[in-house]
């Protein structure tokens, strides 16, 4: 959420030179994205978002994401399309690292989704997870159940910092979803990383989805549980029962769930809060005072992993029988 | 140069619907401007830049510059226009801050400017000055003369640690400036702070002005001596005279200076450089680690002012004679 890299003048100029969009108007660094600098790029022919990827994006990984957007973009997913230059290459590099351009997207993204937007939300992930279905390209999630141990064990009794006894609570659900883990459910492309910051609306309507950089192959529900996650709990942690409702009722008039998908819901969710939690925990015992982005708590995830635990099926999260 | 004040969604939906510029289409937090939240945002009327005033501008200020840039725009600078929402006002407030929604303008700033730049330049803070002159209110320089000692009173002993004897130098200089002021030069509204960040250029013509947030009545020429620190040095700390030259002939071109004005050059010069060394030693010393904005490095203009104090004439500066 900074802008890292600055840019030479000349450099930019030439930069925009490469692509068929005109001369440069205007060109204004923007506090978005994971941790990329990012601009937003006004030439004669429109708006553009220009992203310097920094050293959390891995190069190799780059061409997947590239190659999704503009797979999702040309179906009808409204997500940012990847811009060829004269050469017809989408990744760049600029100012000594890998660069692309994207088209600009509008909409606003919401600290608080209303249950229109979440029905909206649950509308797009829906059509996302159809439209990747013919996606070629894969990707494994470097994030999920396999990445979790390595995360756990780089954190240590340092987690006891962040909440007594978090060390031994994150031992015992690492146990419990090494065993419990579903594996032969509907896989796809997900998103991974739906999060309000990555979701644009026009009103109550989804505009734009964005940050497809922890995209990966997966299981499509556990796409669902992240969003659950982010996107049906209140700021006291309550969960909104009437948000995931419409969201996971708005993604079944899109793509139905299986019985198997549905009994995995709660254990996808816990998984899904255990991810976040680690990673935010790492963030927080290793960002030091100087940096430019501000961690993130990781103890909103453990009250959402502790509140998915003592779920007992799919229809806690609003859903009817199925 | 940095976001620092988050706006709820709810609040900012309020906001915007108080001015009659259609509804929100993207809001994103850009860094510029000197220590101001800013957000670029687009409507169904235009875009816009949203700015919250933090603390380093007084609030009792801000109704001088938002009428000086309306009255500026008005008489064809390029410079922001404060928008009038639905009940006249220009000053607002939001987010618990005072807020204004001034006008996008094309370009971009340049780190080194070209020579028909600097020319263009110097037309521009030209056709500034003449036009300052039939503004009716009036604000005192905070950062002229009266107001180095006591900055570098708060600064005191330890600018040695930014530069060996740079405490004694600073006295030294403010004892000479104390006598060699003058105080008799054309006066009006200058901008006091055109560094190449807060001009927008497309192509070799200045295509904006912004950030008058240190605007104010003083020596027109004094506005000229800090566009000469500003725009005429090369990164090596040597002095680009081919660059002044053009700069100071293209503003005579539009208001000539007078004997006096051109005498007193190399000592506005040195004033200049002197302010800039001193405020940039006090945040160089007072930053901490975790800021967001990095400290600018002092010695560039301890090493501008040692140059100005072996110019023997405004001829020095390229000019011929008048």
């Amino acid at each position: 959420m900074a802008v890292y890299t600055e840019v030479a003048d000349d450099e930019l100029d030439a930069y925009i030179a490469s692509y068929d969009i005109g001369a440069l108007m205007s060109c204004k660094g923007i506090a978005e994205g994971v941790e990329n600098s990012n601009y937003l790029v006004q030439t004669e022919a429109g708006r553009y978002i220009l992203t310097l990827y920094e050293k959390r994006v891995a190069p190799k990984d780059l061409p997947y994401f590239l190659a999704l957007m503009e797979h999702l973009a040309a179906r009808g997913i409204r997500c940012p399309l990847p811009i060829h230059d004269r050469q017809g290459r989408t990744l760049r590099k600029l100012a000594g690292r890998p660069a692309a351009l994207i088209n600009f997207l509008d909409g606003v993204s919401v600290r608080r989704a209303s249950i229109e937007q979440c029905a909206s939300l649950g509308r797009a992930l829906g059509k996302l997870h159809i439209v990747g279905e013919s996606f070629p390209q894969s990707r494994a999630n470097s994030l999920s159940l396999a990445g979790w141990r390595p995360l756990s064990g780089a954190i240590g009794d340092r987690a006891n910092t962040i909440s007594r006894g978090l060390a031994g609570e994150i031992d015992k659900e690492l146990a419990f979803l090494d065993k419990a883990w579903p594996g032969r459910l509907p896989k796809g492309v997900i998103h991974a990383d739906l999060f309000p910051d990555n979701v644009f609306f026009l009103g109550p309507e989804v505009s734009g989805l964005i940050d497809f950089y922890f995209a990966c192959n997966d299981m499509l529900a556990y796409d669902i549980a992240i969003c659950l996650n982010a996107w049906c709990f209140e700021s006291d942690a309550s969960f909104n029962i009437t948000k995931a409702r419409v969201f996971l009722q708005a993604y079944e008039t899109v793509r139905p769930l299986n019985a198997a998908e549905l009994a995995a819901l709660p254990i996808l969710a816990r998984g899904a809060a255990l991810r976040f939690l680690l990673t935010r925990s790492y963030d927080w015992l290793n960002t030091n005072g100087g940096a430019l982005v501000k961690p993130k708590d990781p103890n909103e995830y453990l009250r959402k992993l502790r509140f998915h635990r003592k779920v007992k099926s799919y229809r806690d999260y609003g859903l009817g029988e199925h």
